[in-house]
């Protein structure tokens, strides 16, 4: 496994899958695990400090409200952490984003925006950072990078279906 | 002990401080201590699971940014809990409220006012919440309420200085 | 009655109904009453002024908008009152969470979550507080915590219902 | 008196010394209390339940933070009620305006602008609600106006002294 | 006429409805007019500066987003106004009620809450100034708020249809 | 062509066609194009950097979330850029409005309000800019301007069908 | 002149003065006047309505607080208008950005940032337009652009003076 | 060069400077140089284009208001890219937040806290994705990891100088 995708509930799958979408895109492979920050600190602890001698080169974290899945991730392992703060109901994820980004100095987390785009750009940063030391990855984020860009290119009326 | 006033950094003491004048002022014992939920996660760890057997009563913790320090408390004990979200530079304290009111269903934060009137009312109803059971420190906020009563009933000119 | 929950219109019922589901399990008895901090503000200062000498030991107060009920609840009483901002339709309880958390200095409202998370949460903190001298609610909150924490364990895959 | 001015404690007077100014330029009569909601319920009650028999033909109330005072005044009387939302240190108002404004149906605040502005439009508004039945005050306010705009008129260049 | 209700537009009558119908329960008589300060400037400017003259006491203005309405009334005359934010489909209602609020000193608008309750309140509002002068109205509005409070008085319990 | 209408995707046209039929309205030409300042980088600088020579006197661009093709189009021309916020799921286009509208000194975009109403104005802008150099464009949008001024001046009663 | 620079009150020259600084830089002649949406409705009006005839191109508004002075500027006029928010003293500019962006369909602002920067952006869009038709006052745009360019290129290093 | 430190002006030195003293904290060599999305963006593409090739693994990009430059980066490479929220004057950061992290799906920024903390915070996670194909790195991280928890366990006294 290269990636660890955790979630703080299953209604987070929802969001989250789209990372693990992305991954899937760059034949990279990946973990996903319910771990809850509120409800199983010690498992979070044990996951995060484990991280590291299983091979995780990064772990992406998603969580909504008050989202602490991530900084205390990040709290317990070295490993990159990226953050993907979950739509929620009342604040509509305003709320997700500001306790996932606003972390004190010296423990950081990565964050994406809040939601599905941020969820597969998760995914997207994950495979650029194994890209730093993996020419195949690197090679296919590229092909999907020019992709995306050829399919504005070749569909450039907006009234028109592509 | 009956009451921990714990704190994300030393920086937050000129706020808290607010809550330990409070529980002086009814004779509440009370440790203050400097516990980092992402600096020291083994520690409030350890902090929260064996408060009760040390006979604590009531956890007051404040922080401010991403404040995880109140909820990780929460997740590791059933000791009630009391937030204050310290003020911060940037966004003044509204990331360090919703991070730590916006708790999910099952791990509760009873939270307080942003700053220092907001540290000062958690010691007040950490005083409330022992004086279910005690007598004493019920009497003494009861007076303590009827003393700023007083004040602005014997000071009722705006323009005068009480 | 060891707790009452108390909203400002019939309308939060939906959402308050969370907190009485929750002291249900831990077998708290309490009591539910429309009481209206400003359709009924005598009604408000009775009820609030009686509840010590009643047996009340913790008030759950629920109410949206310019939510004024659990701070002027704690106005006439030193029973610890705790909050719960009701989604209000504009602003999503942005205005109820300010209303009920940002008490000056001397008079305290411990808050918890907008909607229905948060009613949980008051339920589930009040049986918190009473649990401090109450063995066998504090025995029932442990177990509840326990197999909330169970029920993630065993069910750590995301993407396969529990 | 004509108009009551009451605010929640004495730090509010800098703010709300301008809704008295107002009323000193069109000679209308006031008295100003502290009056607070949350430390002083029971003087807030006989407050509004007299103001009507004592002739007061509106009130004029200012609070920061969660400010219940004008709502709960209005609860109280069926005279018109003008809040002003004093400005707060961490959240430079926004919660006080809320906490004023988004009153639920049945029990109605004026709302005026956050800070000195407001109170000196409270002034203003108290003033024309009065003029509806007394010409003179109606005048002095026509007249105040017609000056605001002359000195206006008189001085058109904005990088030149008035 | 005693009192006259604008709006900007037709798509606000489903909000201002709610001012007209409490203004019927007091029996004030009102008029309804659409008045729009973006695309009627000019019979704005007429319908404020002849407002007094027509023996109009009180005036209603509700108008969304960049709600200019109720502050450009009280630009062109002296008689009362009140302002209405109508919920405004991407912020909420939280621009047109900034826009309304937030006016400079020397000219005042008396706000109500967003959406149906302001518009409601301003009716009330509306007939309690009036009810300054005509006992009538006074003791109509005494009696509606009676009634609303024998309603939450008699259906005390949340749980069952009122 | 005298106006570009670009936007970041074939999801932004539902909005941005406003642009389009304000347009049609006054008989400008126009033409309408998906750039993306982050998929197509490239196609954004030279769109720009060709605006100018090829006739184009105003650009309208949408775009929604971090919202970087206004920006990013105006720092490639001098030709007027007008930015349109689109509506975002979360945020509701808060996000969309202070990514276009916050531009440094030196580079300038004006900015119109969030979604059609917004897009529907950056066409009747667009138009009222090359009115001042096309008198007969000027005429079409004062012949609209009073048309919508009839529109409201003939059908004066809020609760009838126009 | 082909600019008229107004603004609501004389405070707010010291972020107006941006954009007569930067027309200057141009040489585009403009004019500045103190124009009142609240204290001088009639006078708005007039210039707006006799800006077109005295060969006005495009008009820069600055306001804050309920800045209503673009909008109604737009309302009188076919003329281009381009808002400034200027930063208000609670709310820092949000209520002054939200009251002048968000207009209704039909009326339309360009809006710019809030304070200095969207000033001096004003003064630049505005000659922007302005050479849509005068080639000497695009060049003169161009070369500034060049200029600001050419600064950040000569002097890269961050952490040395320019 | 292991890292690109860039920034949009000058001016945001003082905050970026702490990526820089992270990254000379683990050794990690860097580079640091004023890139402008608006004033320079053809060197913003050039730097991207050419940052693979040059050897740099990961870019902090630093920025304010309406924050492009780091999302605009992120369009130009596949190395991954770290967005630094600048602190601005009006809106204190909020708008840099949400213009750096709310990208579309497809073009990812990894976005730190606003301000210093989030600055250093960059150069940390820098550091951190550098660690993961690179031990010594990786154990500088640690150390430092090491060394700010053993601060606050050294220094547990809030009250007391550390």
């Amino acid at each position: 496994m290269k990636v660890g995708i955790i979630m703080g509930s299953k209604s987070d799958w929802p969001t989250m899958q789209h990372a693990a979408e992305m991954l899937d895109r760059f034949n990279v492979p990946y973990e996903t695990k319910v771990v809850s920050a509120h409800r199983t600190p010690h498992l979070l602890a044990e996951y995060a400090e484990t991280a590291h001698e299983r091979g995780i080169k990064v772990i992406i974290a998603g969580a909504g409200g008050a989202a602490h899945l991530p900084g205390m991730t990040a709290a317990f392992t070295s490993v990159p952490v990226l953050g993907v703060p979950v739509q929620s109901r009342a604040l509509k994820g305003m709320d997700s984003l500001l306790s996932i980004v606003q972390m004190p100095k010296g423990v950081a987390v990565g964050t994406l925006a809040i939601g599905d785009a941020g969820a597969a750009n998760a995914g997207l940063l994950a495979a650029q950072i194994i890209g730093t030391q993996d020419a195949t990855v690197m090679a296919a984020v590229d092909a999907f990078r020019k992709e995306q860009t050829d399919t504005v290119l070749d569909n450039p009326n907006p009234a028109e279906d592509a």
